[in-house]
């Protein structure tokens, strides 16, 4: 029996700033990443994120990433082991009190952005992230992009994780995103990219840009959801893996 | 058998800015209310504080305050009733991270600055913060300012309440604290200022400015320390209270 | 001989965060209010905006609001006379960074949100914006909403003013405007929103919310754009004037 | 003839937090660095020292870093060359509101931190501080520490320079300064540090931690004031000027 859960993420909106279509991408994730006032995200934006997921059944993680308004969490910043580990430690501590009041247990943390970028091969930032996670509630799983070493480090120190996989981007011989200025970065084809997914998850393959056969975990699909193609496509896919009899469903914590 | 509990302002520090003698402090006080990165603080700073206060057994609260890191909070904003209480949710989380990660409990939120002279007399703003914390816990304590609105709302709502004097501030008739531009709105003698503590908590007594005798309860009393001589002052509080019996505790969460 | 000034606030864009339509409004205004980073906008934002005002030969001024970014500017925030002063020269210096860049001159200052909206009766935050903007330079224009103590206290002072009307917004009698929570706040008929513009100019005239008839001096109307619809109707507006030798320009600096 | 400005780090208080000793520390120095409310410094503080600069005829420059108060603008951000473009502009404009108002031109413009070090050798960056800064005046001077390719590309543009040295930091072979953490980085013998700037400016030579010949060339010189013994060092290195010939001056703008 093959199950994905759906992540979002969401909560990206900012005081009179609006980003991103939660209110309807909430109806067909499973999972919702939130950002947590650092990069994007304020805790009015928080607030409700959470009493839509709590509302729809969605799961809560949270989506940590540098202090850096200005640049969504984009740009890299040179920070010491104690800086991301407490600097996540706030985030994740921030969300929790709105994932509390409403009765839900936060189901994972995914780093955000730039950060997230740097647990492809960065031990002692994963590590960092893991042991603030860890610290906080060692049941907290971990979400990691597939082929990372955060997905390592986090289970080495006893976390769950889960790999993360994305519906629209091409992978590098090496699992890391083709980067986004590079041609074919993006899947466009949305039945390619529907049917790579379901390859992803019941064989555990996926080819890379440069036609190599590489092995691939897809326990979470990340999907974007910004205008009413977005979210027509996001319900082909939870259409196609039911078809496919792909349980789509969260972790359940 | 009278008892008093000994708290201090702390974790006002912000990256390379240091504000406080937090490390000295620690050592004479019970309870600390902790800044929370709104309009003082940081990460780095809160694990510290935090850690400190795990060492020396003393019981940690939040000290949220307005989002005005320019105005250390002390700058009136008008904000909405969600407003207040997300931003207290925000603030209350981010900490709890940090003393859930050092195995301690909240003790209590005690609002900062502006925000705090507001919940002297402003029903609307007091309730908002009572609801953040009976959401995210409802056993944490509310410290309010002696006469302050805060204190009736925390108990119509069920929640704990620390009522909480000042060592050095004079009171108005109606118990508000004399505004600091006024003459005589600091007391500045010591052997008077503990005199006059004492009295607070073994008969419930102060007399005001204008030498109205005025009904007060002290839980809790206000301390702060600022170089060596603010230290040796609250030292000797400590050894007055005991020596007049009464002992110097926190609330034992 | 009529002539008017057509402005808008612009630059509101903050990071990943975009908000307006700067890019087809600036083809239809003469005169742009440029958030300057404190409430919204950022370097990258001001650049770009001054860059297509230079382009179009629209005029620039600066738009300083509160800083507080997470509230937009529009929550009234306690500020001293000097940190109101202070904060308008930081704004408006860093936004001549750009119009010095670009060759332009800065035409104008118009305080935005909260801060504009404490102008029309609060003498003491006007003349701290008045003389901020005097001392960088007193060739540089106050425009202020009609009735506003803010143009008494800039003409006191030596400054040039404009007097600011609204294409889409009702009067209360005192000339201030009628709240948005109030019924009939905003002018919907766009017949109607267009003749009473042209009476405030020719006649300087316009009825009241209450039916009152007021006086009211219009040299510069504030317009809004955001969607095909609203930069229809701005056009619009533009050729009823013209039609009525309404001379659509701004203060030529 | 020799002469040597005397410059200073000052300006990097924010609201209620207080950093250096600017009110002493101007009493010694030719030339002022003000932060510019990125990294450090606020509107209040960078009147407050250009009023102070004024009254002393001490030189103003600009001081801009990266958009990051929590880490006082000491770590790198990966930003491209319009968003450093940018930054530098508008933190320059915005003192550039406060010399104009004291009826003061800029002097110089001299990178903080992170964004400093990165100067010592990369192109792209120092270009986009150069241009921004040639663009807003070109009779702007740049500070660049001795041996950094922002001095090359300045004068490339055609902008004056300033050649920094240090009076406490020892050089690596490269003249790159020896990082804080390594063994030897600071001159402690007060003697010998004087000597060694005297040798600076008069021989224009150094040697290196490695015991290496270096030549140097040195125009301005950066001092530190940070409590009584430094001040009184500041002293003594003017003192010791004087008695060498050598004029402490700034530039004369």
């Amino acid at each position: 029996m093959y199950q994905i859960d759906l992540n979002s993420d969401m909560g990206e909106s900012f005081g009179a700033y609006k980003l991103g279509g939660d209110e309807e991408l909430i109806k067909y994730v499973t999972s919702t990443n939130v950002a947590c006032g650092y990069h994007a995200g304020d805790p009015m934006v928080m607030e409700k994120v959470v009493r839509m997921a709590k509302e729809r059944g969605v799961a809560v993680g949270a989506h940590p990433g540098y202090p850096d308004l200005m640049g969504f969490g984009r740009r890299k910043m040179v920070l010491s082991f104690d800086e991301v580990k407490n600097y996540m430690k706030y985030q994740i501590g921030a969300l929790m009190a709105f994932t509390t009041s409403q009765g839900l247990k936060l189901q994972h943390v995914a780093p955000h952005g730039a950060l997230g970028n740097l647990c492809q091969y960065d031990r002692d930032t994963s590590r960092a992230i893991c042991e603030a996670v860890y610290e906080i509630d060692p049941s907290i799983m971990i979400f990691y992009c597939a082929g990372a070493v955060l997905g390592e480090e986090a289970e080495k120190m006893g976390l769950k994780t889960a790999s993360e996989i994305f519906v629209d981007r091409a992978y590098m011989d090496d699992l890391s995103l083709v980067p986004r200025k590079m041609e074919g970065s993006m899947i466009t084809d949305e039945d390619f990219a529907i049917e790579r997914c379901i390859r992803m998850v019941k064989e555990g393959k996926v080819t890379s840009i440069n036609g190599k056969e590489l092995e691939i975990k897809g326990d979470t699909l990340c999907v974007h959801g910004d205008g009413p193609k977005a979210f027509a496509f996001v319900k082909r896919i939870r259409e196609a893996f039911e078809q496919e009899g792909i349980a789509v469903r969260n972790f359940g914590v």
